[in-house]
């Protein structure tokens, strides 16, 4: 039985990891469970799955719970998360959490030779070289969630990484994908949160409709799979039916496929190298799909992928001030402080200024996160 | 260096293989090549290749071979075949010939622990038992050139078969799929011959047209990857871009796409499990393509396809006959003996007359073979 730490029990994927836990109790249980301040979620689900750790954001929140229930083991905070990811009954560290949050966890984990199902591709993006070099030297297995990697990472399956001559990955265009730029002007929040095809957090759907979310896994593929920004290309395909492929030297393309559902990839990567049941996942009918539609990517249209692939390649420093930069404007968005478009103005300030340093230490990372956040903040002033 | 026995090397399929064998000199040698008739296409290649041995069809055509060029070891019949196949040198038999006649040089081929390249699904169709059996006692891997069956057995790659779900097999509907079955009646040979998307010999050609292709596919599908009939799905897909897919127990859908062109099975099936540069291949460019079309396979329409799938549920000897009696009608057509839908019309009879024997051997299988075909010839009479 694998033993599960999960960090960000009550975000979207975490929810949806837990789903794939009840599905099948005799292969998974929780070990640890880690959410942020909403007591009222966690609680049915610490009755119900009995970690022997449970982690919260905070000092506040851990008082709060140790008043609502009895547990023995409720830490807090970035050490709680640390120490949740390596416990020695841990084989698998679900991280998914929102933002660069989880980073030293992350890299604490790797340290303690876990596997680790990334769900939160701020962390590649903003320390893809360390958390990359970490995994080499431990011989440690980065198992991608996200869809389009998860894609990428099966049709790479048996094969020859040396084969790879591109990387293709699919973007649904997100819920402004028939507007054009002009018409961005005065979009809303919730208008935004209105993705066509995929029920994600709130941060993520921000994401896809600026395009930036595209931008975010071009990096983390670049990671991941070792493949230079030149062999990653992103194509629109409206229906989000190919969640990504590869095309290999002799020209074979090899693609995943299956209905939006996060429940498949979440799957996978805790089952990998084997595959579970999973009924409740509606099947694929290409019959009745009938059509699949794939359009070039226009970056003019959606400049935050110009960016990211800008970030990506001039690299060091440049992609944490992309990531912290996003994530700081995204928030204030969601704030109703700023526009939409304000948000690809905020980064693009941000990334102008910043002085690239070649290939920072985990330290560096958070310093400069932490400054990029609170500049863009105060822009608001 | 892998030392190549190619059968069929004048054929569609052959001559591709050859091209395949000229972009990659320092990777593979033509150790054998045989062919039928053709000397004039052959003498050509016997002087760029120089293979150790060359097999003809028959004693005539060896003695006009043998008045053209200077050559140590001509050999001819089946015997020749499958000399050349069990010859020590040989790493890799291609068998590319038409029809069930390379059945006995596949077997001795296995026994020798020759790779086999398989593109003729007649030798699976006729005897799958026989083949699939003899390739396990012996560990011998036979890897498909069959495009639907290249793209299967890529999507496998690093699976473990026991996650199967099913087999979605994609069929472009041949040159006849935007008529309804009256218009079928008057239907001309040229017709048929004029493939949407493949550019593939005569016989292949019409058996798509009447959609037996993919009912030989199904039954190749089912032993080849042990799969049962109820699991193996097709599915119309005008743009022959997905090749065909796996279904996962996890709802996880793999699938090899690309340009229609043979080259990239061919030579995968060649390189497995390593895959070389076909720069030659046009790149797949979904952008350009734009649209994918998909379609629910109707099998009163095409009742072939109807009749392959009741021949392999009934198995033993039942698709021996199918095999046979379809080879023969498509002939009888090539030779405007008959009338399209006469195919179909022989093919039905023979099976409905047909006494089933439930696994019979190469002998038993040789017999009804010829005797199908014998009875198919004299329905003119």
């Amino acid at each position: 039985m694998k033993q599960i730490a999960l960090l960000g029990a009550t975000g979207s994927i975490g929810r949806q990891t837990l789903e794939v836990l009840r599905l099948h109790k005799e292969e998974f249980a929780l070990y640890a469970m880690a959410f942020g301040k909403n007591v009222a979620e966690a609680i049915p689900l610490i009755q119900e799955f009995n970690p022997t750790i449970v982690v919260v954001q905070d000092e506040i929140t851990k008082e709060k719970l140790d008043r609502e229930i009895e547990h023995s083991l409720i830490l807090s905070g970035s050490g709680g998360l640390i120490e949740a990811s390596v416990a020695d009954s841990v084989d698998v560290v679900v991280n998914a959490v929102m933002g660069s949050i989880g980073l030293p966890a992350t890299l604490k984990a790797i340290e303690a030779k876990k596997t680790i199902a990334i769900a939160n591709k701020e962390t590649l993006v903003t320390a893809g070289h360390l958390v990359m070099d970490a995994a080499e030297r431990h011989g440690v297995k980065l198992l991608p969630v996200d869809s389009e990697h998860s894609a990428i990472y099966q049709a790479l399956n048996g094969e020859n990484p040396k084969d790879i001559h591109k990387l293709i990955i699919t973007a649904s265009g997100g819920s402004f994908r028939d507007k054009r730029r002009e018409e961005l002007e005065g979009v809303t929040v919730k208008d935004a949160l209105n993705h066509p095809n995929w029920s994600m957090g709130a941060k993520i759907t921000i994401d896809s409709a600026s395009m930036m979310n595209k931008g975010l896994e071009v990096i983390e593929a670049h990671w991941l799979f070792d493949v230079p920004y030149d062999q990653i290309h992103v194509i629109l395909h409206r229906e989000s039916v190919i969640h990504s492929m590869v095309e290999f030297v002799d020209r074979s393309v090899m693609a995943q496929l299956g209905s939006p559902d996060m429940k498949v990839p979440i799957q996978y990567a805790l089952t990998y190298p084997d595959r579970l049941d999973l009924t409740m996942t509606k099947q694929l009918e290409l019959e009745e799909i009938a059509t699949l539609h794939f359009e070039k990517m226009d970056m003019t249209r959606f400049p935050c992928l110009q960016m990211a692939y800008d970030a990506g390649r001039a690299g060091g420093s440049m992609t944490t001030v992309l990531n912290a930069a996003n994530e700081e404007a995204v928030q204030m968005f969601l704030e109703d402080k700023i526009s939409f478009l304000d948000i690809e103005k905020l980064i693009d300030k941000e990334l102008s200024n910043h002085q690239r340093i070649h290939t920072p230490d985990l330290s560096t990372i958070l310093s400069i996160d932490k400054m990029t956040r609170e500049r863009v903040r105060s822009h608001l002033n």
